[in-house]
């Protein structure tokens, strides 16, 4: 069934304690729909300036992603830069530059308003309510969003929360959500809003899942070298999300298998920088990663 | 086949973000002896003063813990008081009064010597040392021990630990030992030492085995509220060596289920205050627990 993914498409400059990267293409949506294209063939909704390579425009196509919802606007792509330390679950944003975002006003195509399986990855909550509002009868919308929109945008970002049906968040993002440390207790709220699941990605701890009487826990594939983490956690909920639209269904065991599938694609992620794995990687290389996982 | 376990019988004062329990038994020989009784008849080798509770004795003693080599010395039991924050995982050490432990020079009762299994439980470092020259020729050794021994007995620890073949840590202490936020990488540098197996624990998030060759994750079983996590990491350790000394195996399958089962115990003991629930707990619950474990 037809899988809507909202989100940034950008130019990541990103700084890790072995190199950097300057302006390399990135944004929630590009991870989440390239992700999400190994099981289905997502239609994006995001806006990119005219300095957006080509390349990358192509790369969508090869994947049969829609680009019906991508607008090209005057001026320049959104542009994010960031320091990670040598601890790669931590990062720091030193620079925000907003550039075509600032004025995105998206509008779905007629095409996407009835899509089935809507995901609103990490943009400001004011885009996310703007854009889901517009679609007609959505059978599971999913949402992610980042520690920043939690802080200072609290309430946009609950309006939309309580319209889901999936929230994907970090261990601190739900913490700083929640204001509760247990991550069952932590998730049991989220749950007592009306959602049917949500995914705590932990990192290198692998992920939980909780849903009603629910409790499901995904180890992470080790990894030694974490070269660049961007990217790992829109990928996640790509490939979950793909998972779930490929196989139209969404009880308990199709998102429990989702949410491995989610953590595979996300662990090549996190060893190389994002856009270039993604390129690369066939699902081919998930499946063989998953016999490798279940085996330890 | 035999298992001697040498560490501190102690009277700890705990105090947590919901009460204090004042000079409750505890000590790391007193839970990882108890844990180790579900699987196997542990001797056990620490010393106490004239205030030790003698039902604590009888506990020992009724579950088949043979205590010849416990010393019953003039004075005062160890005593420890720690602080517990709102995050379970992070304590203070608030008061530490050595007492019969300043002047404890273990000696091990001839039957003990010969010992196949020995676990040297976190206790200063020296005294590892000089009871693990009185073994004869144990096949398998292990060891645990405590961030603050790293900080302060780095060497003598490192002599301990490179005659043994298991090493129990945290996470944080084996990133303060090996000086690498990795755990992979950090667990490869204590392998090269010429140990076989290194079980890192990382409380609500599971533990990781590594070996030669090998890389094994365990979830650790969901808790909403943790009570205390004193002893939880003693238990862990006495759950696993008891099952490894029940099988008379340390084949890499014997170390993973004996992995399972020690971190299936010590979910127990960090649901209640640790002496009472190794009190209530039997083996039918932990193997129950195992099932519930296993379907999530």
């Amino acid at each position: 069934m037809s899988l809507v993914i909202v989100g940034s498409l950008a130019f990541d400059t990103i700084e890790t304690p072995e190199e950097r990267k300057e302006k390399i293409v990135g944004g929630s949506c590009t991870y989440c729909s390239l992700a999400a294209s190994f099981f289905t063939t997502p239609k994006i909704v995001g806006v990119v300036g005219e300095d957006f390579p080509q390349e990358t425009i192509d790369l969508f196509k090869k994947r049969k992603i829609d680009i019906q919802g991508l607008e090209f606007a005057e001026g320049k792509t959104f542009h994010w830069e960031g320091l990670y330390g040598h601890d790669p679950n931590q990062r720091k944003t030193v620079k925000l530059e907003l550039n075509v975002f600032a004025d995105f006003k998206p509008q779905l195509p007629p095409d996407y308003k009835g899509a089935d399986y809507v995901f609103l990855a990490n943009i400001h909550p004011e885009l996310q309510e703007d854009i889901r509002v517009q679609f007609t009868n959505p059978e599971w919308m999913a949402m992610d969003t980042i520690a920043h929109w939690i802080e200072n945008n609290r309430e946009t970002l609950l309006q939309v929360l309580e319209k889901c049906n999936l929230f994907f968040c970090n261990d601190e993002e739900i913490k700083l959500l929640t204001d509760e440390v247990n991550l069952l207790k932590a998730g049991k709220k989220i749950l007592e809003m009306g959602l049917a699941y949500v995914v705590i990605k932990k990192g290198e701890h692998g992920a939980l899942m909780l849903g009603k009487d629910l409790v499901f826990g995904v180890l992470a594939h080790p990894c030694e070298e974490v070269v660049d983490p961007t990217g790992a956690g829109d990928s996640y909920a790509g490939g979950v999300m793909g998972y779930i639209a490929m196989t139209s269904s969404h009880s308990a065991q199709t998102i429990k298998k989702a949410v491995v599938y989610g953590g595979l694609v996300a662990s090549f992620l996190v060893e190389g920088f994002s856009l270039e794995t993604l390129k690369n990687l066939t699902l081919d290389n998930v499946e063989k990663r998953k016999n490798i996982f279940r085996s330890y």
